[in-house]
């Protein structure tokens, strides 16, 4: 069986487990299924919880990544969840499962990497579990996070008329990724190495914290999702969980210019990195046309990028790519893969 | 480089990374060196913080754990880290790394296991993540709890002139983990295997929250560890912790008839299972001796066992186990090491 498929059962398996009742004595506003659970504070607040994991040899390699950004792209990836809900990271905690060739030296590195990311985005690491491993690094990183009550941004509030917005360019660290997988081959053909835009987007990404911020204090967002796993996949989540269909508009789609460069000299079409290349951690959402007008002064005055990318139908859910003449091509659900097998 | 001092290495590297203010500007009370970290709620609430990881080959093997068993014990050892704080276990995360040869019907177990426990102790999984991993199979768990404001009982509260407890008796984890190794030797000499309550102990172990209970809502705990690693190691924590002298009596220590009867047949001296056995997850700390005859009256109403081991004294820090005779001897700091080589 594909884990791809293994791994939605066990979505199957945890999403039903525990009653409404229980869930509500708890304080559960929200649990398995979104970027983060939502649980009720007091005082106007509410906790924003996610974990997230990247292993050795699935997520990272020698050669993909430096130990120091193993460290910060592993704290890096569970803020970026907080912000897909338009919270404040607050906390984290650390679990990293150790196998004997990394000594301490590289360990340390890691650690250094990590406190990085958190000082950059005032995140406390108030805990952690280090146990020794076999074969393979293993880090896991959960992330608590506040936002104001009622007002976190679930995957679920895409309506028809929606536009979708994204905060930023993806598919740089897909790029990145393949230049350093590819080097030895790149030598042969004599294609350069990718530009350090895409290794840089790879290894040091920057989740979209002060977006989401904006959406929730402007009272804009209607629905949002990081992209971890690729801006389809992504789309495909929201469209899923508002049924609703989603709409890219192909001339719309940001297209970094080095991505382009890059992926020419590779023979490679920037869509295939753009739609389905994953760990950009921008924000892709929908929100009310009325807004538009001031999302765009507001991000421009931020300066965070805001792109405009289609709209949302009515419709069984779905996600359409719309090319300039009119024609729509359905989308592939399929999510990221770092090491593709063959 | 052991793996101890490894260890020990990143808790320097963690321990000091984040400045005072920071700290309490977060909401931080108490960050990574005892339990969990503790974290300002409102309403007179305080969070607590833990993650604490399973791994295959070191935590488990197929021989000493059913798949049931692993997410039952997962999850257990997260909610002993609430008991021993004293507080209440409510939300938890679960991350999962997943080698090829782990199928959908023993990763369904193993979550049958987890959601056993969960709806046990009332603690709901909110949260997940899973990937694929090369070849050990890794888990995860995050516990947050709650507790009410300053209450939550650290392990740098022991004083001299307090006595010291057990909540249950120890041992019985490495009683069970030892005979499920050595099946094959037993055979050859005749030795009958472990009895269920060692395996039991090792295989679903009962973390101590109704004691740690007891301990906040009337006031007696003063310092507080759950036994995680060993009698000796978690008293010489809470000796470092507080700068004062453990010492625990010989006679006191309580001996399952079980496990001496075990131990016996193997031919090892059942202490070095009740001092330096793992994962026993009851509790071990120091309370004022004015409130020892009124908690050994409710311990015994509600059915929960308690030991009173030895008292503490002023001195530098360090476990002492004294004798009948009044001789003393220096308890080893070392903890718990699931298979040992060689």
């Amino acid at each position: 069986m594909a884990p791809l498929e293994e791994f939605g059962r066990i979505r199957e398996w945890t999403a039903g487990r525990h009653s409404d009742t229980s869930l509500a004595a708890a304080g559960v506003k929200l649990g398995i299924g979104d970027d983060t659970a939502v649980v009720s504070g007091t005082s106007g607040l509410e906790w924003l919880l996610a974990v997230d994991t990247m292993v050795e040899g699935v997520h990272f390699r020698p050669e993909t990544m430096e130990p120091e950004d193993i460290g910060y792209k592993a704290l890096a990836a569970n803020i970026s969840d907080i912000a897909a809900m338009g919270g404040i990271p607050k906390h984290a905690l650390v679990a990293i499962s150790i196998p004997p060739q990394w000594d301490t030296s590289l360990l340390k590195r890691i650690f250094d990497g990590l406190y990085e990311c958190a000082e950059r985005y005032g995140v406390i690491v108030v805990g952690g579990d280090t146990t020794s491993a076999p074969e393979s690094l293993v880090i896991s990183v959960t992330i608590v996070g506040q936002v104001e009550a009622g007002k976190a941004i679930y995957r679920n509030g895409a309506r028809p008329g929606h536009f979708i917005f994204l905060t930023g360019p993806t598919g740089l660290s897909a790029g990145g990724l393949h230049g350093m997988l590819q080097s030895e081959e790149h030598r042969r053909l004599v294609i350069s190495p990718p530009p350090k835009r895409l290794i840089s987007a790879h290894r040091r990404p920057n989740p979209s914290v002060k977006a989401g911020r904006l959406l929730i204090t402007n009272g804009w967002g209607a629905s949002l999702n990081d992209v971890s796993d690729g801006v389809s996949s992504e789309a495909w989540e929201i469209a899923e969980a508002s049924d609703v269909k989603l709409v890219l508009h192909e001339a719309s789609l940001p297209l970094a210019g080095e991505l382009v460069g890059y992926a020419g000299q590779c023979n490679i079409p920037p869509l295939d990195w753009v739609l389905y290349g994953g760990e950009d951690y921008v924000l892709i959402g929908t929100a009310e046309r009325k807004y538009e007008a001031s999302m765009r002064e507001t991000f421009r005055a931020e300066g965070i990028p805001l792109f405009i990318i289609g709209e949302v139908e009515a419709g069984s859910p779905g996600v359409d790519l719309e090319y300039g003449s009119g024609k729509r091509k359905p989308l592939e659900k399929r999510g990221y893969n770092h090491f593709p097998k063959g």
